[in-house]
C-alpha cells in the first residue's frame, strides 16, 4: 500500500481499518529503514499515528505541517510521495533525515534545531492573513521543544500576530532524555488529572465547601485552595490566548481525526494535547526511548547494535569529569537536555546534586552556568556545536566578558552525518572572536582526558571541541606529551612539509605523511591542540623553513587558515600589508566613540603616522 | 546625603521620610548626569524607590541583587558608594552604564542585553544550596525582558534548581516602546482588575450560578466559564511553581518595604509584581519614557536637546523602506522592541498591517521573519548588532540554510559608547562563515538608500551593516556610483598606497589620504561596499601594485583582514601555502562522514594528491 501512494489524497478513501493497516505498514519501514541507514526511530514511531491522522484531515501541501523538531517527520515522508525513496534516507545523496523544503513541496520549513515551528508557521500564517488566504497551518511541536525559548517567545505572541493556528503537543514527556520543568510538570498534571472527571470531583468539593451565600467574602481565603483545584486543562495555555484542546489519544486514530476536524477552520489559536508514547509499536524502543532517539544501525528484531570497542569523545569527557569531580567538590555539570549524548549519565548519577538538565534550553543552560561559575563553582557545559549556536550570546555576555571559569565542551563538532542543520561549524568563527577565550581540540579521546583537567585548573573560559565518536592513533606509535598551555605538539619530524592538524584531522594529517613518505617527501606533523592561543613561536619556525599545510574540520577562512594566513602574510609579503581594525585581546571598554578611537590609536592620525612608519621601513 | 552615603548600610538608620528626601537626591542626580553624559534616563528614574527599598530590606553584598537589563541599575550605583564617581558615569575610564563585577563587590552581574538576570541568579541560589547558605537572592527583571526566551526557559527551571529566589518584576508595561503579547495582556488583567475586588464580585456571580448541589455536572459547562474569572492572580507564575505577591504601588516605600520584608526567607521561588512608572518625577521623562529611555546630551530642565541636522543610518533605512513598502506589498518588516531605535517608527504607522513587534524576542523575530520570506513575503529585520548575537543560529537556520529572501540589517554595528556587552562585533565572523548570505555595509547614509532597494531586489539573503549615527562624506566631493553586486567603489585613485576601507571608515581612509598627501604619498581610497562576495579582482589588480591598508570598524581576523590575507598569501609568499578546511561556498549536504569527506575531496589520498602538485609546481 505504501509504495503506491504517492500523495496523501489517497487517505481520504481509507476507512479507520485501512489507516490502521497503512501505520502498521509505515512502522514497519520506519524500523527497517533506520535498523540499515541510522537514524531517529522513537520519535518516528511515536507519531505514526497523529501524522497519519493529519494528512487524513488536511489537505497538503495548500495546508502546511511545521515539525518541531523534524526528526519525527519520517512518517510525512512516507506519506508525500517519497516511500519509494526512504531506504536511501539519511545516505549520500538519499532523503534527508529532516523537513526540506528542496526535497518536497510537501515540507514547508526546515527542522533540526529545536523551538522553531511555531515562530515559522506564524510567519506562513501572518502572510495568509495578509492575503485573507484560508489554508490551515499546522505546526507540531514535541513536549521537549514547548520550553524552548524561541518556542515561548513564539507562544507569547501567537494570538496578537496571526487569525488562527493549530500547535499540535507531541507530548511524549520525553525531550530526548525525560522533560524536565514546571511546565512538564503541569502537563503531568493535566493527563493524570484525567482532567473532566478531576473538574467535575472538585466542582462537588468546592459546593459543600460554598458557604451558601452567607459570610462569603470573609471565607475567600479558603474558597482559593477549592478554586485553583477547579482550574480548567490547560488553563496555562488560555490565559495565553490560546485555545487549548485535549489530551487525546495519540495513538487512536478515529479520536485524533475527530478532534483534528473539530479544530479545523477554528478562529484563534489552538493548542491540541496530543499524549503519544516513545517507540510505540517496537517493544525495545518503547523500554529505552532515549537510546532508541537517535541510533545507527542495529538489528531490526532485537535492536541490538554491534558493540563498538572504542572509547568515544563523549565517554571519555564523562569519566574525566567524573574522576575531576571526585577530587573537586566545586565542579558542577549543566546540559540542555544531553546527559546520554554528551557523556553525562554516569556523572548525573554520582553527583546528582552537582548535575543540573536544563532541558533544550541551550541559553538559560549557559548563563546559569555563568551563574554557577560566578559564584564560586567550576561549571562544564557539554553541548553539542551545533545546538551551541543557540548559546553564543551567552557565551560571549555572561560567560567570556566577566572572565568566568566555565569550561564549554563543543561535542559533534565539525561535520556530522545528519546534514546541514547539524554540521558543527559556526561555532568556532563567533568564539575565536572572544577575548579571554581559550579554544583547545584533542586529538584522540585520550588526548581529552588530559586536557579537561587542565582547563578545570585554568581558571578562565574555556572551549573544548572534539568530534562524535572516537579517533584512533594507536597505529602511528606516538608517544603522548603533556598539554602546556598555547603550545603544539610536534608528533613527527620532517624536512619538506610542514602538516598542522587540529582535532582528530591529525589522524589525516599522519596518514598523509605515510603516503608522502613513499615519494620521498617527508613531513612534520604537527598536532596544534591551540586554535586559541595560538602557538605562533612554534608555527612559524616551521615555516620560515619549509612549505605549510593545515588541516582542520572547520569552514574556509574561519579557523587555522585564517589564523595562518595572517602570520605568513606579515613574514613575508613583498609588499607591507597592513591592517587596521579592533585588536581582540581584551573586551573594548565603555566610553564616547571618540575617546576610545584615540585610546586605540584607530584615527586617521595616528594610522597616517604607522603607516609612514611602514613605508620609510620598505624603503629604508 | 547621597555623597556621604558610602554603603547601603546607612539605609537601615533612615525612616520613611528620609528615605524619601533620598530618593528624590537620587533622582536629582540622575537627571544631572545623564542630562551632561547621556544615558537611560526614564528606567532608572522608575526604580528609584524601588531598589532604595530593596537595599533597605537585604544586605547587600552578602545578598544578590541581579538587574535585567543592567540599564536600570544607576539608583544602585548610588546606593553602593559610587555617589562620588558617578559624575563620571559611561565617560571614558568613568563609571559603566551597566552593572561591572570589576566595578564594585554590589555587583553580582554584568547585565546589557535582556533576559539574563534569573538565569544568572538561579545560577547564585543552586551553589548557595549546595553549600547550605542562607542568603537572599534577588532578580529584578523588567515587564519586557519577562518574554525574552531566556528569562522563560529560566522560569520553567526556577523550581527545580533552586530552593528559593526572590523575582522582582518591575512592570512598567514598556520594554523600549510599549510592551506587547499575551504575558503583557495578562498582566494588564491582574492590575486592572484590581484583584481582591475582582475576586469577590466573581465569586458571588459563581455562587449565584450554582445549581445547589443537583445537576451539578450537566452544567458544568456553564459552571467553566465562571470559574475561570475566578482565577487568583498570577495563576500564570503559580503554575510554574512560583509563588505570586502583588501587585504593589512601586513608588511607595513603606509598601516596597512591607512587601520585600515579607517575602524575605520565603521557601521557595516568590515573584513580586511591583508597578513602576518610566521616568516618574521627571516630566517630560513621563511624556515621553521611548524617548528618554536611552538618550545623549540634553537640557535638564526642559528635557530638550540640541537638534541633529544629520540624516541617521537609522533613519535613512527607515524613509527608503517605506518608498521600497509603496512600491511592493510584500515587503513586511518585523522588529524584536526597537521600532524607534532602528528607525521603524514611520513604516509602523503606514504599514501597520505589514509591521511585527514582537518585543525583546531577537530569536523568535528572526525565524517568524523567516517564516514571512519562506511564504513569498520580502522579510526586513532590522536589529541592533549585539542583539542580532541572540539570532545568530536562526539566521543561519531558519534563513540561510533555505536561500530566503530576507534582509537582516545589523544596525549599531561595531563601536558603540555603552561599552563591552553593547560592542556589535561578533555578529560579524559568524555571519561570514554562512553560505548564500551577501554582506554589506554602506559608507554613509546615502549609500544605504542604494543598497536597501538592491538587497530587497536581490532574492537571496542579505545582511547591511551600518553604525549607529551618521557618516558625513561631503567634503570629500566624491562621484556616487550605483551598487554592482560583489563590487566595490574606487573612491579615489593614487600610486602609492592602496586603502581598502569598509563602510564608514572611507571616512577615515579619505581623511588618511589627506594627511599622506602632504607627504608626497599618493592613496588609492577604495570603499569595499561588500564584506560578501567580495571584489576579489580589484583587490588583487591593486594588491599586485602596491602595498596594502584595509579599516574596518571590526575586530582583528574576523573580517575584511582575514579576507584579504588569504588572497595575499595565495599570491605571493614565497612557499606554497595550502590549508584544508570546508569550502563555505554552499552548506554541506547529509551523508556518511566518509561519503562527504570523498565528495569533497577531504580525505588523506586526495590531500596528499594536491599536495604532490602543488610541490612540483614549486619544483618546476
Amino acid at each position: 500500500m505504501l509504495e503506491k501512494l504517492d500523495s496523501p489524497e489517497y487517505l481520504k478513501t481509507l476507512d479507520d481499518k485501512g489507516m490502521e493497516e497503512l501505520c502498521g505498514e509505515i512502522r514497519k519501514k520506519i524500523i527497517e529503514t533506520v535498523s540499515r541507514n541510522g537514524g531517529h526511530l522513537a520519535p518516528n514511531l511515536g507519531t505514526v499515528e497523529l501524522i497519519t491522522a493529519l494528512h487524513k484531515v488536511f489537505d497538503c501541501p495548500e495546508d502546511k505541517i511545521f515539525f518541531d523538531v523534524g526528526h519525527q517527520s519520517y512518517p510525512h515522508k512516507l506519506l508525500t510521495g517519497r516511500a519509494k525513496d526512504f531506504p536511501t534516507l539519511r545516505l549520500d545523496d538519499g532523503l534527508s533525515g529532516f523537513p526540506s523544503r528542496s526535497e518536497s513541496p510537501y515540507d514547508a520549513f526546515v527542522a533540526g534545531h529545536a523551538g522553531t515551528a511555531i515562530s515559522a508557521a506564524m510567519g506562513f500564517a501572518a502572510e495568509r492573513d495578509l492575503r485573507k488566504g484560508n489554508e490551515q497551518i499546522i505546526a507540531v511541536v514535541g513536549d521537549g521543544s514547548l520550553i524552548n525559548g524561541v518556542t515561548l517567545e513564539a507562544l507569547n505572541n501567537v494570538r496578537s500576530s496571526c487569525k488562527n493556528l493549530i500547535i499540535v503537543l507531541n507530548d511524549n514527556k520525553m525531550s530526548i532524555s525525560s522533560s524536565v520543568g514546571a511546565l512538564r510538570h503541569y502537563l503531568n498534571r493535566i493527563i493524570t488529572g484525567s482532567v473532566y472527571n478531576r473538574f467535575k470531583a472538585a466542582a462537588k468539593v468546592a459546593v459543600k465547601r460554598l458557604p451558601s451565600g452567607k459570610g462569603l467574602i470573609g471565607n475567600i481565603q479558603k474558597m482559593e485552595a477549592a478554586i485553583k483545584s477547579l482550574i480548567v486543562p490547560g488553563f496555562f495555555f488560555e490565559e495565553l490566548g490560546i485555545r487549548y484542546v485535549g489530551p487525546v489519544n495519540g495513538h487512536d486514530i478515529p479520536e485524533l481525526v475527530k478532534t483534528f476536524s473539530s479544530v479545523k477552520n477554528f478562529n484563534r489559536p489552538v493548542l491540541v494535547h496530543v499524549i503519544t508514547q516513545k517507540g510505540y509499536g517496537c517493544d525495545y524502543a518503547v523500554k529505552a526511548p532515549e537510546r532508541y532517539h537517535g541510533i545507527s544501525a542495529f538489528d531490526p528484531d532485537t535492536g541490538l547494535a554491534e558493540p563498538s570497542s572504542k572509547k568515544t569523545f563523549s565517554a571519555v569527557f564523562g569519566e574525566t569529569l567524573c574522576k575531576e569531580a571526585e577530587k573537586d567538590s566545586k565542579i558542577v555539570a549543566v546540559t540542555a537536555a544531553m546527559p546520554s549524548g554528551t557523556g553525562l549519565s554516569g556523572f548525573a548519577k554520582r553527583f546528582p546534586e552537582r548535575f543540573f538538565d536544563t532541558g533544550i534550553t541551550e541559553g538559560h543552560a549557559m548563563t546559569f552556568a555563568a551563574g554557577l561559575a560566578a559564584s564560586g563553582m567550576k561549571a562544564v557545559i557539554p553541548m553539542y556545536a551545533t545546538f551551541l549556536q543557540r548559546a553564543l550570546d551567552n557565551v560571549f555576555h555572561d560567560i567570556c566578558l566577566q572572565d568566568l571559569p566555565a569550561v564549554i565542551c563543543a561535542d559533534r563538532a565539525g561535520l556530522v552525518e545528519d546534514g546541514p542543520t547539524h554540521h558543527g561549524f559556526s561555532d568556532l568563527p563567533f568564539l575565536l572572536s572572544m577575548p579571554l577565550l581559550s579554544i583547545l581540540a584533542p586529538r584522540d579521546p585520550d588526548e581529552l582526558s588530559s586536557m579537561l583537567p587542565a582547563a578545570l585548573k585554568y581558571g578562565h573560559p574555556v572551549l573544548l571541541r572534539y568530534p562524535r565518536g572516537s579517533c584512533d592513533l594507536s597505529g602511528f606509535s606516538l608517544a603522548s606529551t603533556p598539554v602546556q598551555w598555547g603550545k603544539g605538539e610536534i608528533l613527527k619530524e620532517g624536512k619538506d612539509l610542514l602538516i598542522w592538524a587540529m582535532g582528530k584531522e591529525c589522524r589525516t594529517a599522519l596518514e598523509i605523511r605515510e603516503i608522502l613518505k613513499k615519494k620521498n617527501i617527508s613531513c612534520t606533523v604537527v598536532n596544534g591542540r591551540f586554535y586559541k592561543p595560538f602557538d605562533k613561536e612554534l608555527f612559524l619556525s616551521f615555516a620560515e623553513k619549509m612549505p605549510v599545510v593545515t588541516i582542520e574540520d572547520a569552514l574556509a577562512g574561519t579557523g587555522i587558515d585564517a589564523i595562518t594566513d595572517s602570520l605568513l602574510v606579515q613574514k613575508k609579503y613583498p609588499f607591507p600589508v597592513i591592517h587596521f581594525s579592533w585588536q581582540n585581546t581584551s573586551f573594548l571598554p565603555h566610553g564616547t566613540i571618540d575617546g576610545i578611537r584615540k585610546k586605540f590609536s584607530f584615527t586617521a592620525e595616528k594610522m597616517a603616522e604607522k603607516l609612514l612608519e611602514e613605508l620609510q621601513k620598505k624603503n629604508g
